[in-house]
């Protein structure tokens, strides 16, 4: 039986006049899309389309809820009240639906994006405004977190089906965390490099660590990037590598079987 | 059998901090909400607060699309083109049901709000944007349209369940048009004698026009305000004149059967 | 010679349809005005018109720059970057100042609103930012902080006038700060008290605090609100005490020299 | 004596992550910098960049106000009223001098952005509105139109400096107005061959119009893009031309002895 593994990546991140990402590339690439909702990014025309793209290259759409601020692309760190965040998740997630179902497609996982993503890793109470939210929606949507994030276990025992996530270009801790992008070796730029890490990670269940250890991440999906014409050259190297050593690139919706 | 009406209303408008209507008020009165959805007004918390009100009330939920135009109230016309204008009604809508389902309720309907529903009255590029928008999303909503506009026609043979709609405050051209806002007798301020119009057009299908003759007028609901403390009185008088003489005051979908 | 106090309120917070507070009975109560600049609230038709009437009111203005965040009325913290938020400031500043100048009048102070106000009353990297946004506007500005803060000293360091500021509706620690809103006695509702509390500011400098002990505060200013009918007949008793005890209500800038 | 040409394009119009156009390499091309405001494009952090930029190459600096409508870009007609308008373009105008402020330079001149420039060209209603709100702003600001449109005389009766425009990109009618972009030959592609008509343009006061014939065309600046390499090319071609041909590069304020 072969190995699989699931390439994630955010698109529909153009904004009107202005493109970003190069959308047509990763479709061909990634096995799930996590799609903007126009908090961040995304405006509702850019979004269909993306989703019609999506659709015909069988990968799987998210909803890549955020933070309401399109001038800070939803980085900024944002103190948003408990039921404000419960329904601003809420109100993406259907507005993405109704694209989605205008596409021909179905909106199968919440990824929350940028500060809201780093947030509810580590703090309780937005991330269970952002539970809330999806119990809210209803429809078996998973939630993607990050690999051994605090999330995973509160959203296990919300009931929500969880897939762990680790990053191709970034490094990580001894500890399995993620390098501060404050210190050196928080970024990996070479694709070779960063495609054979993926590789022991899909096989072996570990990643070399900055200190030359070897640390366990258990991750269901990888998240590569497409905002520049070097972040897709990275992620096609990613996706020949594991093919070539015969692991399966498949959404992980599959696996989890919703 | 009884003669019934459904009356609607325009709701869940205020934004943040900002307070518009008198939502609890004008849900005892109404059959039908029309409930923003972001666009001209309503922010997600405050939208899921009218809708979760609107369902204790048994009141049947419409999303009440408009254009991309907070400062302005989507009062402004503007030159949508047809795939930007398709694609902010799905999203409208799609919004506007995951809110709905996270109050244990349905979107029903459609009912442009403001300039697009004056434009689409009359112009068939912006109609079939909608009406596009409309198809793309599924589920069986009706659109509500002005009663004897152009639209109506188009909205039917595009095989949507349409609602005719008459204002109860608006006065009406001896063509069955409403009077322009810039000429005299557009407003109505009398509860008393908007609620004996209504009560005509309800019994006989015709109101006074106001060259005083009287013009036919096919409705199958009527559009009452709460915007002010006055608008709410007069829409709970035409309630009351209605019941009194026998009329259910019933959701227009009991009737359309969707 | 006699006292002088300066009475402050925010003004120019409507937003299109929305209408907040009642700024033409606030404009004949204090003596300066702090006019939303268009991120927290305020249209410009709006702010412009709350402008010409504070010029014919005779009341000084200053310019109300707030975290951009209609939605969260500007009382979210964000972690903004050095780089826009001086940006930011400056463009609101900037802002107020072509409509100033359209209305007759000039913009004298800063006064930040909600979330910035009280994070860089404490947060040494956002005053920065606000500080070398005045700097780079030039023409004298000054700035308004909350009396015993941090706040005072940096920009005092800085080369800026500071006007300290009291809150007439809110209560004291022992140590001369405001209390929580989280805690009981943070909002006073007690006209006449409230009244008498700010002549004692005056005149003694001091308030008694929520343990019953006297705490020195000194102020420049002193807050009131005209959110709410209550909150306007709470202002008009404050300047009714103080103008009955001999106060004379003028603005700080004439006190500042500037 | 030689003869001069001002070249403008219009600038600043990234918007926080996304970017637009090479504002560092236009900056070395043209001679005024329309920059944007904020309400079709350009954050305040940006255009504050791009304002020192400009200021460093010695481009002078105009507002390119425009209607309040990022994901429209501008582009869609918008029916705003007259007192919104007016505030918007102070609104927008005195953000600009703020920014310019502290990147040490001025605002000089205003240059509506996309269907504002488009409408008030011909719209005496919406024009109006442009020229009050340049005169509430003050400061002997003049105004860029296109080149023969009715704009120009209702500017000058106004007492506006008026800047006529010429479109290096366009092709133009045998009456001297632009090709609509609906018709062939409404955008010009060959470098050289734009260059050549632009120096046409300067000598002789001439272009020839698309049925061969040649046209009087009297312009004060010609506008080039910058949205794209070829643009950028193309802008340079023109520069480079004119000023192998003797031609200076200079501010159209110079000319105006604004």
């Amino acid at each position: 039986m072969s190995l699989t593994m699931d390439l994630n990546s955010d698109l529909g991140e153009s904004l009107g006049a202005w493109t970003m990402g190069d959308d047509a590339s990763m479709l061909s690439i990634v096995s799930s899309a996590n799609v903007a909702c126009g908090f961040h990014a995304g405006d509702p025309a850019g979004i269909l389309d993306t989703l019609k793209k999506a659709k015909a290259n069988n990968v799987v759409v998210g909803a890549h809820v955020a933070y309401r601020d399109l001038v800070g692309f939803g980085r900024r760190n944002m103190d948003v009240a408990h039921a404000d965040l419960v329904s601003d998740v809420i109100y993406q997630i259907g507005a993405l639906q109704g694209l989605a179902a205008a596409a021909g497609t179905t909106v199968r996982y919440v990824k929350p994006h940028g500060a809201l993503y780093n947030t509810i890793a580590q703090d309780r109470r937005q991330a269970a405004a952002v539970i809330e939210a999806m119990q809210a929606v209803g429809g078996q949507l998973a939630l993607v977190v990050l690999a051994g994030s605090p999330l995973m276990q509160w959203a296990r025992e919300a009931g929500l089906t969880v897939i762990a996530e680790a990053f191709a270009d970034r490094g990580y801790t001894p500890q399995g965390t993620l390098v501060s992008r404050r210190e050196p070796g928080a970024v990996l730029h070479d694709p070779e490099m960063v495609a054979q890490r993926m590789l022991q990670l899909v096989q072996q269940g570990t990643v070399q660590a900055n200190d030359g250890s070897v640390v366990e991440v258990q991750a269901d999906s990888i998240c590569v990037h497409g905002d520049s014409p070097g972040a897709v050259a990275m992620a096609k190297a990613v996706r020949e590598h594991l093919q070539a050593a015969g692991v399966q690139i498949r959404s992980f919706m599959d696996k989890a079987g919703a």
